[in-house]
């Protein structure tokens, strides 16, 4: 819901916002990450050491590996506490806490560009690589002391956000935040090994099986991999413990479109693309009634296993020629 | 071959040697890798800029991959070049150079902390994650004028030699150092696509083989993967390609011990191992004959694979219960 009256405000004028009142209610957008738990606890923590009482809201459970910093929070009891949103670009992503918060959200901390202008009052900076590099600004605006605890979560929203400082949003000043955040003791590399380099048994299961669908089309210029229910079954992996998948699909060399394609119930399929220049993935999937950005984009497709195969080959097929991207028409 | 006269010298005695002299051979270690090429390549712009001629000499071929800053250098014809290394530890790892070079080098600059002190001045930090951070320094010590291409090797061996700031090895230096190179055009985002996020099929498709082979012990704390010679005849996989997979057995959650055996010949296996407190890798490959460092070591064993996954399995059993990790010795 767009809020025509949302102020965006500096800062400095947050962080007055914050010394302001003295009971907070933090939201976190569902399923959440660590860049949407970093900031959380980061301006938890900040607040606890300026006296307020804080409450961390997440519309779903935590995951177990963020333990290191995500305690469990207080209760906050009083009638009419302050309700701040951080790394939430839109009241939808509340989940369950929806019905709850939709319209009471007074000050909303984002660094995504789509944010939807939902609160009160917004900072939001869409060159932060990360939530949470906003909040290490604000921490500092307010002079607050950061802990080592602190210091971890910030790395963690910093480190996840950018896959581990990997990604094109990554700017010299994420460098220079990580740098800062090493003078605590933060233990860096146990961090990024939870966060990046520890897999469960099932989903290393579960990627055996995907591999063994790999197929390629157009000279090997298109990967495409499949998911079924019965894999998910049989593995008991769903939910995020499929990102990785897709991720897969577009580290091959040569690979100009990956397609991994995850089964929804009967008749039902859910594509995830991904597209280097010069091909648009949001293009491809647009046409087919999906949507998403240009590098990554997705769309629902329901028939056989079979049927779903060839729409999206075809669909694929007619944005190379658009393209001008050489291929043999395989399908 | 350990040198008695070997004299450390400090960042700006290294710039006043590089100031003295003015034809320079650069040498590399083999199986070059994005920090002994990135070093090489960013001290050889430097030099070019000081108006000085350099030669780049690599024991292996250069991978493609590198070739947006590793292009075809000029040829040095003195008699008597300046011969300097980088980030070479051991004048045994010049491969076919080695002969040639043996007591000829006259600067090396590294950062491992077991270099040999094979040449007559010695510039290392062993605290720099990478050579590239010393490089960078020295650059800075010279005031030569860094270009574009040389901030992109300089990236791409601090990236490569910390897993992409993943590592222990990483310092509040590395991400300063990281930010400075940010103001020139180096599209990090596109480097590390490159570095770390592009398979090869035929990678892809050993993966897929080497999962199959995935065997869990000692109540899922060991996997053991392997790699026959019939894989890597049928994939084309050999050398660097096989870094990867070792990489895998340390990634599972609540491996304590991965086993990657590598097939070389009729009755020859090389076992990489990956360990996690409180085992150590070093201690297991020594008492079969092997070595290493504590998280990482490895050893060759004789005998059919059953008899080295045996003789393996119950030398790690052993560790375990002296570690007192409590496992039901399934082998």
């Amino acid at each position: 819901m767009s809020n025509n009256s949302c102020n965006d405000i500096t800062l400095s004028k947050a962080a007055k916002f914050l010394k302001k009142h003295d009971n907070y209610i933090i939201l976190t957008h569902s399923s959440p990450d660590g860049d949407t738990l970093g900031s959380a606890y980061a301006i938890y923590y900040g607040l606890k050491e300026m006296g307020k009482i804080a409450e961390i809201l997440c519309p779903d459970e935590i995951p177990k590996k963020y333990s290191y910093f995500a305690v469990k929070t207080e209760r906050v009891t009083v009638d009419s506490p302050t309700v701040i949103s951080v790394d939430l670009a839109d009241e939808k992503l509340l989940g369950g806490l929806e019905e709850r918060f939709r319209g009471k959200i007074q000050l909303a901390i984002d660094h995504h560009i789509s944010n939807t202008r939902f609160a009160e009052n917004l900072l939001l900076d869409s060159n932060a690589a990360a939530a949470c590099e906003i909040i290490y600004e604000l921490l500092g605006a307010l002079k607050v002391y950061i802990n080592d605890v602190t210091a971890k979560a910030l790395y963690t929203g910093i480190a996840t956000d950018t896959g581990c400082f990997k990604y094109s949003n990554v700017t010299a000043k994420t460098h220079i935040i990580a740098s800062e955040l090493f003078c605590y003791d933060i233990n860096a590399a146990e961090i990024n090994r939870l966060m990046f380099d520890t897999k469960s048994k099932r989903l290393l299961q579960l990627e055996r099986m995907v591999l063994d669908t790999a197929e390629y089309h157009f000279d090997d210029k298109c990967i495409m991999l499949t998911v079924t229910d019965e894999m998910q079954k049989e593995t008991g992996c769903s939910g995020t413990d499929l990102e990785g998948i897709a991720v897969i699909s577009r580290s091959i060399e040569g690979i100009l479109v990956g397609i991994t394609i995850k089964q929804n119930g009967d008749r039902e399929y859910k594509l995830s693309l991904r597209t280097f220049e010069p091909l648009d993935a949001s293009e491809i999937c647009k046409s087919l009634g999906g949507g998403g950005h240009k590098r990554a984009a997705g769309v629902t497709l329901s028939g056989t296993l079979e049927e779903v195969k060839n729409t999206i080959l075809a669909e694929v097929r007619d944005n190379m020629e658009k393209a001008n991207v050489r291929a043999s028409s395989d399908k």
